[in-house]
């Protein structure tokens, strides 16, 4: 080959750590599938070990390439204990219920991500402050240039966390009712699927607005009624193009 | 005082781990909260070590009393490593995205639970049995007398894990738009709260359904629209009578 670029990998590697052991038809190990649930997202929880004690905290974040941020309170012992410390980061996104005619085959539909790598603070200070406006804009595209730029102390009590996926893995089930072949016709219970959807609600504007202020063009697609996924998607695009 | 019955405690005591370091006027430690908050949802997030890695797994749990359950697949290696095993039980729910005219009074607002205790598996048949019932109708008010009860293969495929709340915190935010005072009349930057809201849509039914099956009684709440934490503190009420 002359092409003597090194193309990016196009999957994480399968290992005992993220290897599913259960329902292997669900797992998912390529970027695309990881990315999507990832940006589609705005909490994920995340796991990690203080004392041989583990802790499981929900925090907003978002994706930048294989690196995924985060941020909290300079002064939190969660963001200073993972300083450093492997921890595994999971989104999750509930599709459906899903009924059966069986305890055994109920279930419900969704998309999941459990990442994993070393946290680390960062320090350097341009690059801190470029990604806490990716972090605003992630969600409101373009807000970071309407908005008062940080204060040195809201910088220093800031901890902004990031972390280069060392591993990951998907799982996504999107499938209807599902029973035992016997259980169709032997049992008499009515089952169906019912999707659910995280959706944006009416804006309720800050009752100190300045007079005439306009809706800025970067909040388009907050329509009420969209679906949060959908919308976290959209912006995540409009922001880092892609 | 004559009355010589040791009423429970209603609240957690707080200690090192539960103790929130910031933010500490959104903490609640008494029962009624932290139990409002686990019973309208159905999906949380668990936090548990294996060789000193730390994992974070969604999966679907429910309440009784002081006891928090889920289960799993017994060849899963998480289920395996829980037994016996201290862990961190989160459920959180996403209420509004709250815009602000700096980075950081950017916030959101939600309710969470962190719970931590010894998970065990729940060997004893009949109390096997009937959690699982009861898994199934903390959701579905009474659908457990009208599906095929489990076979003895299905039992013996899922570990029922159950633990203690040795400790817990809960977390509220529900406030609204709160920026630096100079920053109102400084900063003209659109501000506003978006709500959001877990909703449930359309039943889709599953394309076997016997003939002239009619939509259990059990299922009266499911009524497209209504938010799924609503609906799921309804059915946890029918099912456990409080």
């Amino acid at each position: 080959m002359s092409d003597m670029t090194i193309a990016a990998p196009v999957a994480f590697d399968v290992s005992e750590v993220n290897r599913l052991r259960r329902r292997h038809e669900r797992g998912h190990y390529d970027k695309a599938t990881v990315y999507a649930i990832l940006d589609a997202a705005l909490v994920c929880h995340i796991a990690y070990v203080i004392d041989g004690r583990p802790f499981c905290t929900p925090t907003a974040f978002w994706r930048e390439g294989d690196h995924l941020y985060w941020h909290g309170s300079s002064a939190s012992r969660a963001i200073r204990q993972q300083d450093g410390a492997m921890v595994c980061l999971t989104v999750s996104h509930l599709d459906a219920l899903v009924m059966a005619r069986s305890g055994f085959h109920h279930s419900v539909n969704y998309r999941s991500v459990m990442a994993w790598g070393h946290a680390h603070a960062v320090t350097d200070r341009e690059e801190k402050l470029r990604l806490m406006d990716n972090f605003i804009d992630r969600v409101y595209p373009g807000r970071s240039t309407l908005i008062r730029q940080p204060t040195a102390q809201e910088l220093k009590a800031t901890t902004l966390m990031g972390m280069a996926m060392e591993t990951a893995s998907g799982k996504i089930r999107n499938t209807h009712v599902s029973d035992d072949e016997e259980d169709y016709a032997a049992v008499p219970a009515w089952s169906a699927v019912y999707p659910i959807t995280q959706v944006l609600g009416e804006a309720s504007e800050c009752a100190r607005q300045l007079p005439g202020l306009a809706v800025p063009e970067g909040m388009a697609n907050f329509v009420p009624g969209t679906p949060l996924d959908e919308l976290l998607a959209k912006s995540y695009r409009r922001t880092f193009g892609r």
